[in-house]
């Protein structure tokens, strides 16, 4: 399957890129169906947020132009973009003029089990906490240390997915997927403003549900919230949406607000 | 000037390479003085001790062989040292068995102005705060991009580093150094078990220190007990010590005991 590195087949990277010095960019984990991503537009406003946010110089028209001859080449599968500040100098200092660097990788499809979306999953509770940081809080950017630490809580299949939460205890989002509850009919996601990756599935949930006239908060999810939700589930970008059916001897009923988001990101997905 | 990736002469690395996705691996700056690191010693404990708390099966004996294999074909300069946990599959799951990588850069040792060591250096007053991460602090990891924001915060010579606080408002460190203040004959440097990076040279000096019977105490620096210290300094492995003069209009003397303990980093560094 190809990989492209600034709009060409490439396998490798300079070692002095900055990606890997101090994970100086951000990426997008984009599905591919028939030859299009369902969510570019999603995409694109939120590299566009992220370069802004970090002072990268990103052609995002050049961009979008090259995701989507990527993508009609993948046909179907995944797209890892990555956008890195490119070569530096020794030191921190961003270089006075940058050039950013476009990295698309593609795979295929991953299969996850059908039963996840049926029935719903089992949650680890990762020990792991986010830290807080209103500055990088948000963005799908390359500092994910976080996130290998907490995957590698769990082995095996019990667990479908892990719980993520603040230094504080509130809940925050799953390794790699954003986490909603339900709560007497209003659909409520975490506040992203200190911490958590904003997934652009979140985004397209929260705009169908408002479209729809649904109730929905952002705010803070204090842990006793989450244990008492009528529901809760889980979303990304490849998946959907997974009902959460456990975690910790905790449990919650598949109930009819997750089978409608479920709908609703099956449709944004093409699946 | 050389660069090793694995042992052999190379300039790119593969970009499935984890420490390009997630920033997933650690780094060492080491100076090299007549063909070896003065701080050996100290560099190949911090790998040790972060390869141990991310998991990274880094073969220490043959990492300190090539370490010392490059610090001779190199002969003076900056051998700048990535260890990542190599490629991986799709996801933050770290391999069931990781190949990490071994990647060496050299530079020419960086030319400081002189002033900076006989005067002392003045502070930009960072506004980017340092997230507490306990399962990180301490460890110098490649997830560095609060650094680069830091350090974006200012351009020209007027300020020779930045200064550091947690997000509590507690003094850390520079964005490329430690920070020591001295009260009442003691030297206090901040304990970085919720955020910060470990320097070597932190480390030496506080040997040092020790070892020649000076009170030595490493505790949270409140921003209050900062301006009201005797002396402050910084320091790291490439320049030793810098007494630091001013920050924000609030300003010390070059005391007695940074002129000591600069004293012993060049020994250290043999400068």
């Amino acid at each position: 399957m190809p990989n492209w590195v600034d709009g060409h087949p490439a396998e490798s990277l300079s070692i002095k890129d900055r990606g890997l010095a101090y994970g100086d960019g951000l990426f997008e984990t984009i599905a591919v169906r028939a030859g299009r991503p369902p969510l570019l537009e999603y995409h694109m406003a939120r590299l566009a947020e992220g370069c802004q946010r970090l002072g990268i110089p990103l052609d995002l028209q050049l961009m979008r132009t090259e995701l989507l001859a990527f993508s009609a080449g993948l046909g179907e599968g995944v797209a890892k973009l990555m956008i890195t500040r490119g070569e530096g100098l020794r030191g921190y200092a961003p270089p006075p003029v940058a050039l950013p660097r476009r990295i698309l990788q593609s795979s295929p499809f991953p299969v996850y089990p059908q039963v996840n979306g049926v029935e719903g999953v089992q949650l680890f509770p990762c020990v792991t906490r986010l830290a807080e940081q209103p500055l990088l809080a948000g963005l799908k950017h390359l500092n994910r240390l976080e996130q290998v630490l907490a995957r590698n809580e769990w082995q095996g299949s019990e667990f479908a997915e892990g719980l993520m939460r603040d230094q504080s205890g509130r809940v925050i989002e799953g390794v790699f997927s954003n986490l909603f509850i339900v709560h007497e009919g209003a659909l409520i996601t975490a506040d992203l403003s200190r911490c958590g990756v904003a997934g652009v599935m979140r985004a397209a949930l929260l705009d169908s549900a408002r479209a729809q006239g649904l109730k929905v908060e952002v705010r803070d999810i204090p842990f006793e919230d989450f244990l008492q939700a009528d529901e809760v589930f889980l979303c990304n970008s490849l998946f959907g949406v997974w009902p959460v059916r456990s975690v910790t001897g905790h449990h919650w009923p598949v109930g009819p607000l997750t089978r409608k988001l479920q709908a609703i990101a099956r449709d944004l997905l093409d699946i």
